[in-house]
């Protein structure tokens, strides 16, 4: 269990051994604040915003709410006797709030330009567009799933190496570590979010592992982008960190040339100096800097909504593989395997070019302060079921 | 508005001027059954499901409730004095359900061999995996947007012909004339839905206008697909007809070549045979069977879910532009104009590449009997504003 210490207060949703009802809780150190219980003491003139056991009604309230809530939190956290709450071990820690859509990014430029040294070996590594947009894509709301939550391995149409198409299980099922982020405050339909307004919309983070059938999704994609190859499980974890607790880790972005359109450029620093770490069956593969990433969140939502598009509370959007430049910074088996041709070593001896059946994976992220502390926000974790 | 007869009997929710409360409503002739008040007389064992004024809770309630609702309408409707209804005219009919996923679908031979012969006029027409499997990728259910919602024209980033990167509104606004088959029935996360199951999971259809801004969509859509290009807005009828109503539409699918996996093949014959009527500002420019759709609607239902990806009430899926092998039966006006190259006449005298502000678009649907006969399914509209 992740130890959050007294400044990151992430939320969460849980529900207790023996009872149905879930109930919103906050992480203090390893242990779980029943802020459903706990609201009328500490944030009196928000308790009914817990009342339903999920974060919807949080995320919805806007930002002025959620600094309130913090404040008090944070005030709390400094005094609280934490040997009073119950370990988060102790309960069960449920999908914290309602998705709406989910998109996924692609805002890696090691990620993307390992994926096209991959499958494009002959051509550019990158498309013409993607320095000029955040590439995107929606993905299946309806199979997010919390952490924990088994994932069975999809089975589906490829194309086998003569060329004939094949039915089955996937034969290349991997992992993509990313960072979600979680939309709070609604927009109407038709009107753009600005770079700007990002932290007026978005609430906090989440890690996600976003399960990916390689040999699925290689046959399916063209024209029209990943389906089955991505829909059958996205993994997120149970506490969403607020934005507000990542302060002191926003550090400035990568330099972009091109420089991009008026409305991708930033209006303040939004990269964040976090770090994924991949472990397949205890062996940590990889530690991902999520700093270096081509795009911010806040440009990913500007690009999402310039068309007009509308946000619903609980719209997740993902960054994509976060990779950095290093062979042991990627966040998918398949570049770390580089498509199975350099399989990796576990520490139980064994080897691994993509997922067998009875991994167990799990990435955890850290974020760096100013002066070199890190900040623990949470794990996602997934077995994979035949 | 549309005169639904005394057997279609669709499904919709409305609001009386001068009220917010939705209350569910059923198409007869051309009037509105309220049945929120009336089931308690018509379908009194099953009158709760109504009271929340949208389809939600009757969707939910799977096959044999669908079917004991329709009987007792159907008997209701035989001895109704229609004159003691509302007229349709005189209520806001609004969206009708609540949408849990959107998947847009791309079933149409003729279309996907026009798109590519227009944007890959040296390459293969279909991709190689066309005839293997539904293509098929997710949109963004919080812009599905009932009937009468104006457009707004998408600005976004495009390709100039000269290579430059221009930023406006789109250049290239076009329609999509698809079906929308609705999920009732939700399903288990890793539990496939085999296509004899499809008419137990799907209520029924609706008329879907998937609004795309063709520049936007060229630049971005490499490699993951579409995204701004579609994601503004997308249009449906505000009308549900259920499945049973087009028992008597239903025809023998296509022939395909190669045949199919075992997973994708026909139980049962689920072509229908529907027609899809486009008008722009009252000028029909299209008549698109729908019919001869390559992939049936229980064939993209089996393919969404092969993976084991889970239903929820409210997915919605649609069937991508329906056109025919003739001209003027063409389902998008990147395929009427081919391009833009071959700008269609309207009855007042303008002509169209693409959409230009102030245009309305009508896309209404029929079915035909094997007697000839047709029944009005009804009919989705939008204005495009600048």
């Amino acid at each position: 269990m992740t130890d959050f210490g007294r400044t990151v207060l992430p939320y969460g949703s849980f529900v207790r051994p023996g009872e149905t009802r879930a109930r919103v809780g906050v992480g203090v150190g390893a242990a779980v604040l029943d802020l459903t219980a706990a609201a009328g003491d500490i944030v009196p003139e928000h308790a009914a915003l817990f009342a339903g056991g999920t974060l919807d009604a949080l995320l919805g309230a806007g930002p002025d709410v959620w600094h309130d809530v913090r404040a008090a939190l944070l005030a709390w956290a400094e005094e609280a006797d934490a040997s009073t709450l119950e370990p988060a071990a102790d309960v069960d820690l449920v999908l914290p709030f309602t998705v709406a859509d989910y998109v996924d990014f692609y805002a890696s430029e090691h990620h993307a330009t390992n994926v096209g040294r991959i499958f494009r070996p002959d051509g550019d590594a990158l498309t013409p567009n993607w320095k000029h947009l955040p590439i995107g894509y929606h993905g299946r709301a309806g199979t997010v799933v919390p952490s924990g939550t088994p994932v069975r391995r999809p089975q589906g149409q490829a194309r086998r190496p003569d060329g004939t198409i094949g039915f089955g299980p996937s034969e290349r099922l991997d992992i993509e570590a990313e960072i979600g982020f979680i939309v709070g405050t609604p927009s109407r339909l038709g009107d753009p979010v600005p770079v700007e307004d990002f932290d007026r919309h978005v609430f906090g983070i989440c890690v996600v592992n976003d399960w990916s059938a390689r040999d699925i999704q290689a046959w399916e994609y063209v024209p029209l982008g990943p389906f089955l190859g991505k829909s059958f499980a996205t993994s997120v974890s149970p506490w969403v960190v607020p934005l507000a607790a990542l302060d002191g880790a926003r550090v400035d972005p990568p330099a972009r040339d091109p420089e991009p359109l008026p409305y991708l450029r930033d209006a303040e620093p939004w990269a964040l100096d976090l770090e994924l770490i991949v472990s397949i069956n205890g062996t940590a593969v990889s530690r991902a800097p999520f700093a270096g990433m081509y795009w911010t969140g806040a440009q990913m939502l500007a690009h999402l909504t310039v068309n007009g598009a509308s946000l619903r509370t609980g719209d997740l959007f993902a960054s994509g593989t976060v990779s950095g430049p290093e062979p042991d910074q990627r966040g998918s088996l398949l570049e770390m395997s580089w498509n199975g041709t350099q399989p990796l070593e576990l520490a139980d001896g064994t080897s691994r070019a993509f997922l067998l059946d009875g991994d167990h994976v799990t990435i955890a992220a850290t974020a760096r302060l100013a002066d070199g502390s890190r900040l623990a926000l949470g794990e996602v974790h997934g077995e994979v079921t035949a």
